[in-house]
C-alpha cells in the first residue's frame, strides 16, 4: 500500500516509520528542501497548491492523508476527486476556522466557551460587551502553538490585542477557568468502528506543549466515557476515517472543548511505546481499511517535548525508563526537535521522576 | 550518528527502522539490486569483498555492524582498521566455523554435545566410532536454516550423508536428546554492562524457525540465570559489543549449547513490541556507546514467521493482539517474508490462541 502525506514534518516522519512494518510505503509532499520526513521516505518538493507536484503525489499514492491542518481545503478536495483521502476534506475545513469549528461543535451539543466572530471594531466592542473580561482574542485561521492569540484581562489589554490582531477575521472567546488541559485521541476505521486512547493531561509553556501525562491521572471512567462519547459524535457527523484529536479544558466534572485537530497529535506520541498500537499505526490502519489496533495504555507515560535544542541521546538514555526520539531537525529556538517518553509500570513511580524531568526540559 | 550495515535483509531493515528515533541514519551494503532494507535507507550495492564499495560504506559510517555471519572475516577486519566495528571481528570468526565455535565454548566450560572435526573418510569413521549413532553431520561453515546438515540414525544414513556432504570441512556432533530448543539474546554495551532478554522457546519446521514463545514458559529463574551466566562468559571473553544470540537445547535441567550468532536474531523479533527496548534498539545503543534499554518482557509473546507467502495484513490484523511485520520482499518458497507477534497479558490467554495460529502459519 502506498501512502501520500501532505506535510513532511515529524508527524509525517513518524507516520512513515509506522507504515513500513505494515507493508506501507510513504511519500511526503512538502515545500521545504529537506523536511525531516524526507530522511526516512521519498519526498516530492512542492507547495500545497502546486498541482503538478500534487499530481505526482496522486500517481505514487493509493491513499493520501495530511499531517497538519493548514493545507488548503481546495487541495484536499482536488486530491479526493483522484485518490481516496482521509480524514475527509470536511474535517479539515471545519478545523481550519475557529468559528466554523465552534459552530459545528455547538451543533453536536458539545460544551464550549462562549464565542463571537469579530470582523470590525464594532463587532469587537459588542463581543466584549456580551462575553466580558477576561476573554481570549484569536485569529480565526492559521493559529498553532499559541500563535495568533492574546488573553485580555483588562480594557488596556483588550486595546493592545485589537491593535495587534485586527485586519484578519477574529474570534473572541470567553476565558475558561480550568483545572487542567486534556486531550482525547480517537480513531475511526472504514468499517465505522471507533476506538479511543485514554484521556491525556497536557501542560503548555509559552503556548507550546511541554509535557503530556497518559493516562491522565484522577480522571475516572466517567470523564473518559464522556470525552469518548463527544468524540464519537464528531467522528460520526463527519463520516471520519483516521485519527482525530480533541483538546479539552477540564473544570471539575466539566469538559469544555477547546479545539479539534483532524490528525495525529503531539500529545499522542506516548502511544508509540505505551499502547499496543500507536496513533500513527492506527491512523494508517484506519485509512487503509484495516482493523484498528488496541488503544489501552499498557503502562503510564510522560512525554516531554525537546524544544529548540536536542539533548544528547546519551544524557537521556541513562534513564532506563526513557525512550528517545530525534526528528532529524536542526536546532532552532521554539522548534520541536524531538521528544522523550518515560514509561513506568505505576503512577507513583512516574510521579517521582517528573520534577527532575520537568526541570530538564522546560526551557526553549 | 551514521551506521553502516553489512547485509540488507530484514534484520538490516529492522535495525534501520530502530535507528531513526535514536537520531541514527543507516546505510546498508548488499550485493542484491533491491535488498529489502533498501526500501527504508540508502543502499550501496556491492559484494562483501568489493573494497571500493566497502570504502564507500566507511565514508558514510561512524560505526559499522553486520546483520548476518557469513560476511568474510577479512572484510570485517579491514573495516575495523578504518571505522569502529561491532560486534568484534573475532566474534564473527568464532561463529563462522562450527569447530572453532565449539572449541571456544568448550574452553569457557559451557556444556556442549560431543563433537569431532571431519576432513577425511578415516576421520569420519573414527568420529562415528567415538561419538556413536545417532549423530549429526554438518558442514563447518555457511550453514543456516538447517541447510548443510544431516541426522544419522543408521549406518546407511551415515553413508548417505557422507556421500552428500563430503569434500567440505565437516563436523560430527553427538545427537542431543532434548525437551525443547531455547535461545537467549544478550547484549553488552561499551561500558561493559550486560543485559539479557528472558529465554525464548523456539520451534523449527524443516530447519526454519516457525514459532518463538517469550518468555519461554516453565523455565524458572534458575535456568534463565544459568543461560545469562554462560552468555556473559562469551561476551566477556570476546570483549563483545552489541547483541549476541545463543541457541540452546534444553534437556530437563540441563542447557547444552547449539550455536551462537553474533547479531540480532529471528527469535528476538517479539522484543519490538514486548520489551521496553527491542534487540534492534539495544544493538545500536550498545554499538554507539549509549546505555542499554530495559530487556524484561512487558507481556507474553508468540512470534510466527511468514515463510514463502506474505498473508494479507487485513487477515492478520483482525486479531487485536497481533502486530504485523512485512519485510517488503517478493514471495518465494522457503523465504522469510514477514512475521506476526501476538502480545498478551497472560500466558493462559496466549496459549489459547496458539493452536489456531500454528495451523495458519506452519506451511511454507
Amino acid at each position: 500500500m502506498r501512502i501520500g502525506i501532505l506535510g513532511g514534518g515529524q508527524l509525517g516522519r513518524m507516520l512513515a516509520l509506522a507504515g513500513y512494518p505494515l507493508g506501507m510505503t510513504t511519500t511526503v509532499l512538502d515545500p521545504a528542501a529537506d523536511p525531516c520526513a524526507a530522511q526516512v521516505c521519498p519526498h516530492i518538493r512542492g507547495e500545497f497548491d502546486d498541482f503538478a507536484a500534487l499530481f505526482d503525489l496522486v500517481k505514487t499514492s493509493d491513499f493520501v492523508t495530511y499531517e497538519f491542518e493548514n493545507v488548503p481545503v481546495e487541495t484536499v478536495r482536488w486530491l479526493a476527486d483522484r485518490v481516496p483521502v482521509f480524514p475527509p476534506p470536511r474535517a479539515l475545513e471545519v478545523s481550519q476556522d475557529r468559528v466554523t469549528e465552534k459552530k459545528f461543535l455547538e451543533s453536536l451539543g458539545i460544551p464550549l466557551p462562549p464565542f463571537q466572530p469579530v470582523e470590525t471594531r464594532a463587532d469587537f466592542d459588542a463581543a466584549l460587551q456580551t462575553i466580558g473580561l477576561p476573554a481570549v482574542l484569536k485569529t480565526r485561521r492559521f493559529g498553532y502553538d499559541g500563535k495568533g492569540q492574546a488573553v485580555l484581562r483588562t480594557p488596556a489589554e483588550a486595546e493592545a490585542a485589537w491593535l495587534k490582531l485586527n485586519g484578519r477575521p477574529l474570534i473572541l472567546e470567553g476565558f475558561v477557568t480550568f483545572d487542567r488541559e486534556l486531550s482525547l485521541i480517537a480513531v475511526r476505521d472504514r468499517g465505522r468502528a471507533i476506538a479511543c486512547y485514554p484521556l491525556i493531561e497536557n501542560q503548555h509553556i509559552d503556548g507550546i506543549l511541554h509535557r503530556s501525562i497518559a493516562p491522565a491521572q484522577a480522571c475516572g471512567e466517567e470523564l473518559n466515557e464522556r470525552a469518548a462519547e463527544y468524540a464519537s459524535r464528531i467522528l460520526q457527523e463527519l463520516d471520519y476515517v483516521g485519527v482525530l484529536t480533541v483538546e479539552w479544558f477540564q473544570d471539575g466534572p466539566r469538559l469544555i472543548a477547546n479545539e479539534i485537530a483532524p490528525r495525529v497529535h503531539n500529545s499522542g506520541h506516548w502511544t508509540i511505546e505505551v499502547a499496543a498500537a500507536s496513533q500513527f499505526e492506527n491512523h494508517l490502519r484506519a485509512g487503509c481499511g484495516l482493523s484498528l489496533g488496541r488503544t489501552a495504555a499498557t503502562g503510564v507515560a510522560a512525554m516531554f517535548n525537546f524544544i529548540g535544542t536536542l539533548p544528547n541521546a546519551s544524557d537521556v538514555l541513562t534513564e532506563p525508563h526513557a525512550h528517545f526520539h530525534a526528528y532529524g531537525k536542526a536546532d532552532r529556538p521554539g522548534r520541536k526537535v524531538g521528544h522523550v517518553t518515560l514509561r513506568c509500570e505505576s503512577a507513583e513511580e512516574l510521579q517521582a521522576m517528573l520534577p527532575d524531568w520537568d526541570r530538564r526540559f522546560s526551557r526553549s
